[in-house]
């Protein structure tokens, strides 16, 4: 029985085309941002993603560990962050801020779920060495623009940890519980108020009417009353403020959006799709200021960046997307050697357009074209070579035009 | 100490854009001749590397072995054909032709060599599924268009191994010593024909002096006088009749031309680069009709593909490589908030661009700017802001110009 490794997945053809157009998008908006490519490798040093700064213990569990052939102790990457974190202790005479992004493989040995695979694709960008705003608003404007570009209707959360940690620090919740209460309040969009109430209450904490309220209400001038620490309202506000300046859509302040545990140090923020059956984020990220410089050995180096969730945006657009990348598919009937020469003239004009190679008859030619999601067939036969023409088959509407060679080419030219 | 693990290499952001450029032309051109992308996972059972007709001992010893935590037994791919056999064998109802590429890493836990990495990139493309020698022909196009899209001065040279078989068999060379000959013989290049007489007679191979004078002279016409079996002969010159109508160019039949092991069945070829210190093939690959269809148990799935070695193309090209894709770097002096504005205009008009984040003072930027190769720096400050301009610095000329927005989007603006 020939299979694969469990829990991985081969991205078929029709997917990947989306794939593809999805990652140009994306790394096109990034580069207008002024973020460059780097690709780190999909093999570490152990030692390098069990490092006491890196992953975490959760995620160790699930890394995939090997060896080499000088019995070195080597694991596979679970994210492109902490090889980033490698990358950047490893050229200590990078220029800051560092702006790249990435898009790789990452492999996580974890239980398998619908939708959960060992290995998949990460696609991220990130700002290393740079505490200013500015870098927070420019990866809210990149997250707008790729959605706009994709056609998908979405909404973009924000929030910043320290709000959040002021709001508890002004309720008397001690700091080593905070997380705790943060796991509790992320859930508000799937539990509801009540539901957030019955588990902070279940989980010891008492009296958080208050403090729930207020999260509740969403309103900063609310929360500004009542903390006593406001950085974390005067870093969102300037975020806000420079994605406006940037032109950044459907943006909304959610302070109970929490994003989880103790990575996250200012800016979070979560990408949402409007009207959709998809309710998890298609995009999601913020900003960690110690963990790079942590890693790295007590160096200073802010980071801020986003994830795109690349399968998650797939599913959203299943039926928005083309299926195949070729444009004709050419059947020589009888007049292989003249076709030969047509379909160098189309690929010289780049037509993407691929030929019948097994003799096929017209039939089963129609049926491998309609197989592969061809849009266009074209005939060329005796009788229309002596034309001058050829024949173009609509697959769609099954409509049929003599055209010569140059009109052709004419009407569906791009570069 | 922070380290990468032994025998892999980081891609760098100025080779990375490079490699991705090189990868966009071979992308463009392999869709232009019908073929589609596909994703097979980098993770296998170890079973399948190590299957009968798969890529052989030899290479398994190089290969990484791992387990995931229900102690099965998987490994890292060490190529992507048998990934594609794997693949081919799961999707019994894929239409043939499967006319597919993939470019991803491979992992080989070999010897360190200089240039010689445990973890790289391939980039294939295979035709399954047909015996016409028009695939070969198309294969030899895309090397031919890509080469030249490149701007690089190739050649290709073209062989079939069925000609080698026949000449040895004529020669009365058994069956199971023509590996060991056309090992010799494909040293042809580096040690001449006295080097390779030399190396044949020492393996034991007398009187070779008719077969590689045969070989030397390159002339089919020659070998058809001497060979019973003309199978080769004829399958090559259809080769070369249909690449001509491809428009193939700087195409060489060379007779000599061997591709090592038992792997290929009928065409084989590899293109090098003229005039250049870089003697090693730049791409290469050949018809193998066996592999395919042993490995899934005695099926006929005839292939012919092609790998570009991206690492060697890339070092190719290395002074003719554009090596930012950031094209601006806007300094506002003074004017943040204007400067956020003009540069979300600049980036509506799909300019790349990057702006200071840390507020460096100018002759900061301007070494940030030049580390990064951007080749042109914007400067914005009240008093261009009063002229409704903004000053434009050209890095390599140092030359600059004041400018309105319109005036400097016109002149850059691509889409």
């Amino acid at each position: 029985m020939i299979e694969r490794a469990k829990g991985t997945k081969d991205i078929d053809v029709e997917e990947k085309i989306q794939v593809n157009r999805i990652i140009k998008i994306i790394t096109e908006v990034f580069e207008k941002y002024g973020f460059n490519p780097l690709q780190t490798t999909i093999l570490e040093r152990y030692e390098t993603l069990a490092a006491k700064y890196a992953g975490g213990n959760e995620i160790l569990k699930e890394t995939f560990k090997l060896n080499d052939q000088g019995k070195r102790d080597l694991a596979l990457r679970y994210d492109l962050t902490v090889p980033l974190a490698r990358y950047i202790a490893m050229n200590p005479n990078l220029k800051m801020p560092f702006k790249r992004y990435e898009i790789g493989e990452v492999f996580r040995d974890g239980p398998i779920k619908l939708g959960r695979y060992r290995e998949f694709t990460q696609c991220d960008c990130d700002t290393a060495g740079s505490s200013n705003m500015l870098s927070d608003a420019e990866i809210l404007a990149i997250a707008s623009e790729v959605f706009s570009r994709l056609g998908l209707k979405f909404i973009i959360k924000v929030n910043n940890r320290k709000i959040l940690d002021a709001m508890m620090e002004s309720f008397n919740i001690e700091e080593d519980k905070r997380d705790s209460v943060i796991l509790s309040i992320d859930k508000l969009a799937k539990i509801e108020v009540s539901g957030v109430k019955k588990e902070l209450e279940e989980k010891g904490f008492k009296n958080m009417d208050n403090l729930l309220n207020l999260i509740f209400t969403n309103d900063l001038n609310d929360v500004k009353k009542v903390v006593k620490n406001d950085e974390g309202i005067n870093e969102l506000k300037e975020v806000v403020k420079y994605a406006k300046l940037l032109n950044v859509k459907n943006l909304e302040v959610d302070i109970s959006l929490a994003r989880g545990l103790s990575y996250y140090t200012g800016t979070i923020f979560e990408v949402y799709l409007k009207n959709s059956e998809i309710t998890s984020s298609i995009a999601a990220g913020g900003r960690y200021d110690k963990m790079i410089g942590n890693f790295i050995g007590n160096k200073k180096i802010p980071a801020v960046g986003i994830s795109f969730g690349i399968s998650v945006i797939k599913d959203a657009l299943k039926d928005k997307n083309e299926k195949a990348v070729t444009q004709f598919y050419i059947i020589p009937i009888n007049t292989l050697n003249e076709s030969i020469e047509i379909i160098t003239k189309f690929r010289q004009n780049n037509l993407k357009c691929d030929i019948d190679l097994n003799n096929k008859n017209i039939s089963k030619n129609l049926e491998y074209a309609n197989n592969l999601n061809i849009p266009y067939v074209v005939f060329i036969g005796k009788e229309e070579l002596k034309l001058k023409k050829i024949k173009l088959r609509d697959m769609k509407t099954g409509k049929e035009k003599l055209l010569s060679l140059t009109e052709l080419i004419l009407k569906f030219k791009k570069f």
